[in-house]
């Protein structure tokens, strides 16, 4: 369907970059349609014939999931025809690997549809959803989609180091939201919007980033109370939000708490509503009744990094003009990694695809906690402190600048170069963490000294050994 | 190595964009250094844990190849850790889909860089190889490595329709090239430089797009003469070339040739040099001793288009830059396709590789001879005729719209709306061929009538029928 025939509805597709404006669908798009039709010689697109595509199969392998909440070891064997598959829900390889369907693959997109009706109750009615190639990638092609050169994007005032400089090279005039435990200070966003100074600070903005959970870097997580008052203002000051929550799924069991498992003798769709699902944080989908959110979600924390698979959930009409994007660009998502995790995803069911996710947020929460009890035990809460993250995998170890002896006199009271100087010393003595300056989205203001650490990888005597030696490094250093 | 590192070289730094001039590496990059370093605890990256990916291993198994070329079935399986590997080139899993390499697997670009080796002798030493998501998607960032809006492209007259479009949306302006059966008229292209109006052209062209190959839509070759002409060109007025070949190995045996296979008993190294590598076209990076050549190859023909898998090979220092929008974009190639692709490879060697090679270009050259042959046959040469293609998977059939009854009275003498009732002729008839129009870079120029179609998909008989009926159409439409 195409935005004419969306009749009367409100949109925002006056926002639309100029480029977006201008881009138009394929002619040749048009012609697919025909591709299936057995009447039909189609001569008509450069597609390689499926049988001289040289991979006869390929087969998969879960790991096994052997505690309370396993479905068991799946595998499956995806082949080339369809008359071969194991399932009818597979993409066969002849399919997955031939142009056509840069969407994403029907039966992934169904699956995924139906796992997002599980968790968010969209309020618009026209929502859809397509695939990309991870958040990082469709951050960069929401930006294209919507901003021209000079225009204002709202970011937190720490973000993804990627997602900023993707918005700085396109000569985005990037503006920082306050943020405190709790994520975006929506009343000091909403004064900033109600005063905003176009002398000032540029163009009124057109577009605000979010990352609702487990915030890269400081860890926070914005508050439920916080998400319609954020979507009213969007919707009060006409301007779109990208929420970027790769990290929904590390939602956390609170610090301390056992592990959460289902019981064996329940109804699973119905215990998992009630203690799992409903447990989690709203996306902001949920309030917006015009079609001016669009949410980017991924695998790259739930299964891989290196599947390069997400996808975009929002309004059809502006989903439209991603596609036609993604058609001149990347043109679809990797055919490998969309017919293996679909094959997962089919063999799991949603069922066993939650109980996958319930086991991540366990060993998130476990490793969460050993390495906030190891900071609680060994850094010197003198001049050390750490917000408790309640998702995602980052920590933030705050340090109080002004303690250090030789902040004033050799530093001359600038907070960069004593961070530069720690950052060195935590690295000669074999500890690794981010500086929060590489994050900053005003690199003039807002110096607070710290650094950004994670507890996805490391294990737990790594993890402890190297809070024990920041620890002392940091003592050394402070003089305590 | 940076380019600040690269001394004296001359370089074309100068031609990059706003956009690429102001990106910077990412900080978090210059840490992964210590990644696998095992005296440092690296808490710096968010990379979820290796062990926490949900595939164990995947499996792989190639079609047979029971011809002559045939390098026999083969099959692999990829396991999560390295100390599982079935042979030492394999790119684990647990490396595959994870963070980091995002120029490309090592072990990949190490089987590509000797592969471009043996096809190529490229002039610049610090040459360099990076993976793409495929050449769509290598173009569109090629274009925001060079071109700033209102900038002068360089196209054939007629161009791959979604790389037009790519051009067009990022408000560029698009130049079209003369062209005869040979490619691009490069004595033409000369004196449209040499007599440039930036008033009436726009500015003086920044970079140069062309397929050399089976080129996308008119299905000719550039000819090798015309090739150091046009880098000297490039060279002279100070602009880049992106050379878009992914049809390169589908450089065909001579019409109607038996099929080229390798003998039982000979030195296959020597044998494929001196009858398969000499013998195809050369890339223009063998003339390019500046390096401003950027060269894009893809396994979209040569395996599969879903793979989504490229690579761009050029200077190392514009690379780089490429790189830099990479890791604020899609990230790096799929994880997936890189280590089943890696695999595939690395169990072929690159002798099995030209086997393979070898067997799709005599698939192809079958296929353009059935299909000519029977264009020969059963269209009519009154008003129909024909270019020869020696590479890639399109034929263009062009129709003298003079000879159409109603060409004056009923279309005005407009190509376009002839073209427009002939394409719907077709497919009612059940023939879908692409309109030339569709490709066409200037809309107000070259009204040939001329559509394009593609053998590569479409059976022999299957073909006949089609050809028998495209015929036929048109005897009835020209009333012959």
């Amino acid at each position: 369907m195409t935005v004419k025939d969306m009749g009367c509805r409100t949109n925002v597709l006056h926002l639309l970059s100029d480029e977006a404006k201008i881009r138009k669908a394929s002619p040749i798009k048009t012609t697919m349609k025909y591709f299936s039709d057995p009447n039909i010689v189609f001569l008509g697109a450069g597609m390689p014939s499926g049988n001289m595509f040289p991979f006869e199969s390929i087969s998969f392998k879960s790991v096994s999931l052997d505690d309370v909440n396993g479905t068991g070891a799946v595998e499956g064997c995806i082949h080339r025809d369809k008359s071969d598959l194991e399932i009818c829900q597979d993409v066969p390889l002849g399919v997955a690997l031939q142009y056509g369907n840069s969407r994403g693959q029907p039966e992934l997109i169904s699956f995924l549809k139906e796992h997002t009706s599980i968790f968010h109750n969209i309020s618009i009615n026209d929502w859809d959803l397509i695939t990309t190639a991870g958040s990082t990638q469709a951050w960069d092609a929401c930006l294209r989609l919507f901003c021209n050169r000079g225009e204002t994007v709202l970011m937190e005032e720490y973000t993804y180091s990627s997602s900023l400089e993707a918005a700085v090279a396109q000569g985005l005039n990037c503006v920082a939201m306050k943020m405190d435990k709790d994520g975006i200070k929506v009343d000091k966003l909403s004064e900033m919007l109600r005063d905003w100074d176009v002398a000032v600070q540029g163009p009124f903005p057109k577009l605000l980033y979010t990352i609702p959970n487990g915030h890269n870097p400081t860890g926070c997580t914005l508050h439920e109370e916080r998400k319609p008052e954020l979507v009213r203002l969007a919707s009060q000051y006409d301007f779109i939000i990208i929420e970027d929550d790769p990290y929904y799924f590390l939602q956390m069991n609170e610090f301390g708490a056992p592990e959460l498992n289902v019981p064996g003798d329940v109804n699973e769709m119905q215990w998992f509503k009630e203690n799992f699902v409903n447990k989690l944080g709203r996306s902001l989908l949920e309030w917006d009744d015009v079609g001016r959110i669009i949410r980017l979600e991924s695998v790259s924390k739930t299964f891989a990094p290196g599947c390069r698979l997400g996808w975009a959930i929002g309004p059809r009409y502006l989903l439209d003009h991603l596609w036609n994007y993604h058609e001149v660009s990347m043109q679809s998502t990797c055919g490998f990694a969309q017919t293996l995790i679909n094959g997962m995803f089919q063999r799991w069911g949603q069922i066993g695809y939650m109980k996958w996710l319930l086991r991540l947020r366990n060993s998130y929460s476990m490793k969460r906690d050993h390495c906030l009890t190891q900071c609680q035990k060994y850094l010197p809460n003198e001049v050390c402190s750490i917000n408790l993250p309640i998702s995602g995998m980052f920590f933030m170890v705050y340090i109080d600048p002004h303690k250090h002896p030789k902040f004033e006199r050799e530093f001359k009271s600038k907070v960069d170069l004593l961070e530069e100087h720690l950052y060195n010393s935590f690295v000669q003595n074999g500890m690794l963490l981010a500086c929060s300056s590489w994050f900053r989205v005003d690199p003039n203001h807002n110096k607070i000294l710290a650094f950004r650490g994670s507890y996805a990888s490391v294990d737990a005597e790594k993890m402890q050994n190297g809070i024990i030696m920041l620890g002392n490094v940091i003592k050394a250093e402070f003089c305590l």
